[in-house]
């Protein structure tokens, strides 16, 4: 039987990611390829304490069906947090409860994009953002990340040129560069962008695992009315609960609760209660601290390594938070190549070809640090150090 | 600022749902309208103790991202009922979990259709299942449901006539009519189908909660690879956990794991183990056997209820299973009128128009009898037939 699916299908291909699981099922092969946070992080037994006490007070209403924007005590904490960390005003009603962030960028690119629509993504920008937008047939357009945030001069010109209807960053701890936008360069991008009718996606999966007490403004509190912002709980207590959120105006916020009823109904309820009852009963604040510096360490680790290790021709992103190392290997050098020839070693990464739209063997790549132990780190940065040795020669 | 929002974005109006939600804050308010399970039903001391072997045993690993396709116990475990259920052999490796089987309709939806391909629907059929195919831009082609089943004549004209890509279809008790395909009308159904290049969605939510023990033969183990068999935690443990699963073909399993992954990764995998457990632990036939009891002492409590105090003019169709009574009304009066008229005698249901794709002011409504209590059910059919005797004399 031939299918006759919809355009949209043919236009995803299968994740590099599904190629790279394949080596992982190797108990010796050290990994810095997931986005994957370190499980020690992960608050069990709180956790455990929060549901017991969620099935013994709540049992029949967290297992019956709820309502589609979610538990409004969750909501009314995450618009608690960003007054408190970022002296943002938020009001709960302007907040939807989506299954991980991931879900709230389908549900914003099936509001917005017809086929062909243009969006704009920096360069190199989150593979599964990607994704989604091709899954909706985007058209792309693309500006560089420099050291300090996006290219203002080469965003205006993209705008002037091409009019997207969406702008999809990652102002902090980028995936997968580690970039921040600097204030400076955040104020300007605001600048520009309120000049057109565009609508700005900020994702912020890791803006709470800063390394420095450096200022990140966010830029929905530059730009209220054209940012859609988006939030996490996979990176600060679970990803495996899919818990996440976006912030959007009134407007765009009723598109987005009719993609949620058609697609899922609501998030699922045990969860959003269980996560709530965590959040109210321990000091998250602490929490927070306790990753951060678990990260910071494992980074430096990695910093170090590759400091003693890596050839000088090997460039680092400075990183001040996040899980991820943007490595720039000489022009060239194809980090697709390196990356089987660094399996052969029993180590892995991302090689940058997944996180561009429309470049091959791409001499760059992304090493994780959240997830692997600090001997694993040091060993499998020697691996890699050796391997990128060889293909210098070549 | 006037949003440049997608074609799509116009095709999905409020649901009536959020309209009656409104006067379900009324406490004194009867509800027939929701299609909630009981909340007796639920296992929650069951599931709590599953949560918490769950958190102790495996908190690192449940904690952490998972696989998109879901939990491979979990899938095994469907993939062993519809064996011992309906004989049926159906690999757990064609088996893909989603958040709800909303979110496999969904997915299917995004899968198949291009704006204005045509999706065949049973008349009535699912409010929720006509949104998202809206949401994708359907066009829609109806075909009456008849007491045993879908109007075999006006579906093969439909076929013929308008080439739909999808149909979708409740097999089992459906939603809103009650309605069960006859054994000759399934196999009829599938002799004129397989003719022609259609994919037909079994949505199969309620097949385990029948009231005798009739027949009832999945369409996917008469057309294999022509149906997508999609199945439901929802009515038979939790509702809010958010667990379904469709079965597909590899082919087109392919392309539903993309749509998972670009949507939200994978279902909770937190609620996936705890499932897994509670299944694995518990007697799953015989929590299934109280749920098949408790609604069918409601279901005849609501139709003897209506036997005495509904004017002989109103018809009810016969019902051997689920949670819905569908109810016709004399020709010409409107359930929407009669809905605002039942409101100030405080006892809701669903007017029949939300089930029909073009229809208005249709003379049928839906009853829920799974989530009322058997004093309710008979003060609250007493109450409605009140209101309908007044429109009656109008």
């Amino acid at each position: 039987m031939s299918h006759r699916f919809a355009a949209r299908s043919f236009r995803v291909e299968d994740s590099f990611i599904v190629e790279i699981f394949k080596y992982l099922q190797d108990k010796e092969m050290i990994s810095f390829s997931g986005g994957f946070p370190n499980p020690d992080s992960f608050p069990i037994e709180a956790l455990r304490k929060a549901s017991d006490i969620v099935f013994r007070q709540e049992g029949k209403s967290v297992l019956q069906y709820a309502q589609t924007e979610g538990y409004l005590p969750l909501r009314q904490f995450i618009s608690a947090r960003y007054k408190k960390v970022y002296d943002l005003d938020i009001p709960a009603e302007e907040i939807l409860i989506t299954s991980g962030s991931q879900q709230a960028l389908d549900f914003i690119a099936k509001t917005f994009l017809d086929p062909n629509d243009k969006v704009l993504l920096e360069e190199p920008s989150y593979l599964g953002a990607i994704q989604t937008f091709n899954s909706y047939e985007a058209g792309f357009i693309t500006v560089p990340l420099n050291e300090d945030g996006i290219d203002l001069v080469k965003l205006e010109k993209a705008l002037i040129e091409h009019d997207p209807k969406l702008i999809y960053v990652i102002p902090n701890f980028q995936n997968p560069s580690g970039v921040t936008y600097s204030e400076t360069n955040r104020a300007q991008f605001c600048e520009i962008v309120r000049k057109f009718n565009v609508i700005v996606i900020e994702d912020d999966p890791y803006g709470e695992l800063h390394f420095t007490n450096q200022k990140r403004t966010p830029l929905k509190s530059l730009l209220p009315e054209q940012v859609l912002l988006m939030g996490s709980f996979s990176k600060t207590v679970s990803p495996g609960l899919r818990l996440g959120w976006v912030c959007a105006p009134k407007a765009i916020y009723k598109k987005l609760f009719t993609c949620k009823e058609a697609s899922d109904l609501h998030s699922s309820n045990l969860d959003q209660h269980l996560i709530t009852r965590y959040l109210q009963d321990n000091d998250y604040d602490e929490h927070i601290a306790s990753i951060r510096s678990l990260y910071k360490t494992r980074k430096e680790t990695m910093v170090s390594a590759i400091e003693s290790f890596f050839p000088k021709e090997v460039r680092v992103y400075p990183v001040y938070g996040g899980m991820f190392l943007w490595v720039i290997l000489p022009q060239g050098m194809s980090s697709l190549d390196l990356f089987y020839e660094a399996v052969k070693e029993k180590v892995v990464f991302v090689p940058g070809d997944p996180f561009y739209v429309d470049q091959k063997h791409v001499n760059a790549l992304r090493l994780n640090f959240s997830n692997a132990s600090e001997a694993d780190i040091t060993e499998g940065i020697k691996r890699l150090a050796e391997v990128i040795k060889q293909q210098l020669k070549k």
